[in-house]
């Protein structure tokens, strides 16, 4: 049978990272096979891009250059690592894909791109594979970075590129997020990442056991 | 005045790199803003991405994720430094440009790509930009891959992703690159790589003071 493949999705600071983890946990003591994973920067060769991408000065390439890389990424992640291990049964979680690009490289730009572009890139590279859940936490990016500076300050953490950039650049990214979500309200439920750790894991966890049918509680 | 973009692309061991270094010597006698560049890895973080492409195993990823990684470092390439150049009148040299993308990533691969879908990554990484002249060094792979193993055998020559193709591969991309030839009459010429360095270099400048109309002797 084939696995399922869910989808973390949101702004700097928002707590994805926690979550997929928390889930990832929660998976390991119901599920034999669960992947955890993340873009970019899911595979050998994509810790590399990761590295080009999100390291550095925030005009290093612009946002064309980005979308290309960005999908060469999920390109190698989903032939590699993503594909294979659905075939095998596997839950797979992905920390960010391809909502991602299209919130940063469209929205949160200003739209300079058309989202045709990104559409096709998709197209390209994944075909009609899509997430079979993905869940978007929400938050205010004035809260959401100034938790991601707070944890940028205890710890030699240099994936500040996108941390870097102004308000505005934050909030357009936000609405991206939501606009994504209300054009495919099957596949994406918003969750408000406004709440403590615990409170929002039980979310994710009623959320996820929703959608698959399934009866576990924490 | 806007300056010109003139691109050498053709298969291993064809001595582009070699007859382009000599033009770009020849042009500095007679012109004040020549620049030499390359694909991948014209820029900085271009570099970087070449070394991802061209070293390592043949099946690291596959032809999609090639060509989304060349994309991304043509696009690097064209803004940050071909574009600027041509802007200040500079004659622009570049060894390999989106030629090579549609042999190597399509016509070698043996089609299994869409062309198409390279012409859209050409629209959205470079638009109707378009190099002013190409030449094309033809050369029969058996002679191409013996000179080439003969360079790699005498330093350290890591860059051999390529080489380590079989002779079908080969042969399809020097196909490739005469079809693209046959379709563009007007920007391709196609030369006979399977003469001295001295007599290519000749008719390389033979055909270039041709195309733009200019009296230089070497």
């Amino acid at each position: 049978m084939r696995g399922r493949f869910i989808t973390f999705e949101g702004g700097e600071g928002c707590g994805k990272s926690t979550q997929i983890r928390l889930l990832y946990d929660f998976f390991k003591q119901k599920l034999e096979n669960v992947v955890l994973t993340k873009e970019p920067g899911g595979t050998e060769i994509g810790l590399q891009l990761r590295q080009i991408l999100v390291e550095g000065e925030i005009n290093k390439f612009d946002e064309k250059a980005e979308a290309l890389l960005f999908f060469a990424d999920r390109r190698i992640h989903l032939t590699q690592k993503v594909w294979p291990a659905l075939e095998q049964g596997a839950w797979v979680l992905s920390d960010r894909y391809a909502d991602s690009t299209m919130a940063y490289q469209y929205y949160a730009y200003d739209k300079r791109l058309h989202k045709e572009d990104i559409e096709m890139l998709y197209q390209f590279a994944a075909g009609d594979f899509k997430p079979d859940l993905t869940l978007i936490l929400d938050l205010d990016p004035k809260i959401g970075l100034q938790r991601s500076f707070q944890k940028a300050s205890g710890m030699a953490h240099q994936e500040t590129r996108n941390e870097n950039r102004d308000l505005k650049w934050h909030e357009n990214l936000r609405r991206g997020f939501l606009e994504i979500a209300q054009a495919e309200p099957t596949r994406c439920v918003v969750l408000n990442a406004n709440q403590s750790v615990e409170d929002l894991h039980q979310e994710v966890v009623r959320t996820v056991c929703e959608r698959f049918g399934l009866s576990w509680k924490i």
